[in-house]
């Protein structure tokens, strides 16, 4: 099996997201989990189709709200660059989450990481990004009545008080142990995940008593959150719910965009031309000449394009499938379907970037402050 | 040379300061400066007796000073209890600082730092210790329109971001190797040392000009401070001014006073009757017997009466002197130099503890919040 690594902040080699499951201890979400989930709405295409595919103890948090205890939902984003499209997928997952189960979002911006993990980054710069992305957040639609956007630099007072209570639990051995830090690792990245903690138990803090958070996001987070967990009990919250998604993978092929490579994904202010371009160089699983491909096939599985409209751009389960057919059966060529997942996207975008300029007017509407 | 142990949270054998000038590479506080200062005022008591003893760079700062750039005081309590004549005694020193160059000055009340470093003390609990260690503060006559008093949670959203510059150029490495701490250490201690630098840029940051910053305190904090000045130039500060004092020895003798033992010290809200008492068994430089003493004379330099008149309690060199010499000659007893200090003691508390009660109601001119 080919070496691969996936922390919070590094991610190398091509991931195995089953070996991953094994290696994190998470559990799969399986039919049973996916059948509970239907008795709420039409289960998400990111469930079925295995993107959003591990959990920890959301059966749990599932019964407990089946018996009437509600219980909200936190993400989150590190500002370090303006968004794209493998930001925006895990958060689509979200929006329905929140409309499906009527939950509270808190969406920590961390700026603070961001800084601290990046050499070059200013905090001036980060919280330029973090403005930037939460335009993004806010044109995606979520309730405003129910969804608290801040950076932790700017809602710290209340932050603080309980990422001192994880940090006096948690020793430099473990974050050594479970992120990799070392002994040259500065001070502010030992003490970051107590920051990442903090949200977790804030929803419990605000209410005055234990509710159950629901964590939607990338799997490359679970080292912080089994911290978060691990950590739980000793604060007398309940241990923080998981529910992990695949990260989106680079259009050039390899499993996760890079922002060193902008042709490697689609930054949600790209203009149709871009789109097009970037698209246009996309890798596919096309065969090396039109004449091969038209006889034996294309191999759907391997190419980019086709997970774009997997991850992101087809919901409808039939569609996806006719394309998956037809590219096997050699009736669908590259071309076509690099150009109706162009549309796709620009239509997306050309929607997107409108709200996203409405949200700069909604910015009080979400964010916190102390 | 016996073996000694000084760090912020721990103070174990007996010290030699001298030593300590030596095995920190700080500055002696000598004539030629004691002379600097007497330009502004007769010099405070505790310099002219070599009790404020040693310092960084308090020179450069004066000569900014003569050519008319101000700076300003910061200083600090970590509020792990009651306060006693062992804090108050450099806090006079800050006020005489404060009054004689007209400087503001920053007082932080480290609640953060004694819930990370004390296991069994809660954060509301030194937050409750916080508001108690403040009122002797206040007590003190500190001008309220230049004495700035916080804790760290409470003004973090101030602090954080200082904090974390700070925190991104110091390594675990480095927090290991000046204060000892440990893979064992949890997160949170390894990165406070950060937000004790804080406050040393916090006037330059608000002011948005460099000011020379100025910290009176025990000579313990220098492993922080210098952390604090080998990252200032990166940061755009100047490196930052510590004029350092030894510690209140214990009056039952031995280096520094205990919170676990009551008797080693006075606190500010003991009453008469408990000042008597404490006093009347504390450690003196008296001999065996009254004939013996009469006879050979007592040894002043060892006894804890002498030194906390030394210290604190009489100001007036000349009378000091006498004291001093009449123990020698066996002129004076025990007795009445116990009698004569405990007068003293319970004057100052009983006016102390009134301007302690009218502090209650002064808070809002002293206390900055987020």
């Amino acid at each position: 099996m080919a070496e691969f690594t996936v922390t919070p902040w590094e991610v190398t080699g091509e991931i195995d997201y089953e070996e991953l499951v094994e290696r994190f201890g998470t559990s799969r979400i399986d039919e049973n989990l996916i059948n509970r989930i239907s008795k709420y709405a039409e289960p998400h295409f990111m469930l079925r189709r295995g993107i959003f595919y591990s959990h920890r103890d959301f059966d749990r948090t599932l019964s407990d709200y089946e018996k009437g205890k509600p219980f909200y939902l936190y993400t989150g984003r590190g500002p370090s660059g303006m968004t794209h499209l493998g930001h925006i997928m895990p958060w689509l997952f979200t929006k329905w989450m929140q409309d499906v189960f009527d939950a509270e979002l808190y969406f920590q911006i961390t700026d603070d990481e961001k800084f601290l993990f990046k050499d070059e980054l200013t905090l001036e710069k980060a919280r330029e990004y973090a403005y930037e992305n939460i335009l993004d957040i806010i044109a995606l639609g979520f309730d405003p009545k129910k969804t608290h956007i801040f950076l932790d630099t700017e809602y710290i007072h209340n932050l603080y008080p309980i990422a001192l209570r994880v940090a006096k639990r948690i020793t430099f051995s473990t974050v050594r142990a479970v992120f990799g830090l070392q002994n040259s690792s500065n001070i502010g990245k030992i003490f970051y995940t107590g920051m990442q903690s903090a949200p977790a138990f804030l929803g419990s803090e605000l209410s005055g008593e234990p509710i159950n958070c629901v964590v939607p996001c990338g799997i490359d987070q679970d080292p912080h959150f089994r911290v978060t967990r691990d950590v739980a009990p000793f604060l007398g919250y309940p241990k923080t719910t998981m529910i992990y998604c695949k990260l989106l993978p680079s259009l050039l092929g390899g499993d996760k965009m890079s922002s060193s490579v902008p042709e490697s994904t689609i930054y949600t202010t790209d203009t149709p031309k871009q789109v097009k371009k970037k698209i246009g160089k996309a890798f596919t699983g096309g065969a090396v000449s039109v004449e091969e491909q038209r006889k034996n096939g294309g191999n759907p599985d391997v190419c980019m394009v086709y997970h774009y409209l997997r991850y992101i751009f087809e919901p409808d389960d039939e569609k996806l499938k006719k394309v998956y057919d037809e590219c096997m059966a050699g009736e669908r060529l590259c071309g076509q379907c690099k150009m109706e997942l162009t549309g796709k996207i620009n239509r997306f975008l050309e929607k997107h970037q409108e709200k996203r300029e409405e949200a700069k007017e909604m910015l009080e509407d979400f964010i916190l402050r102390d």
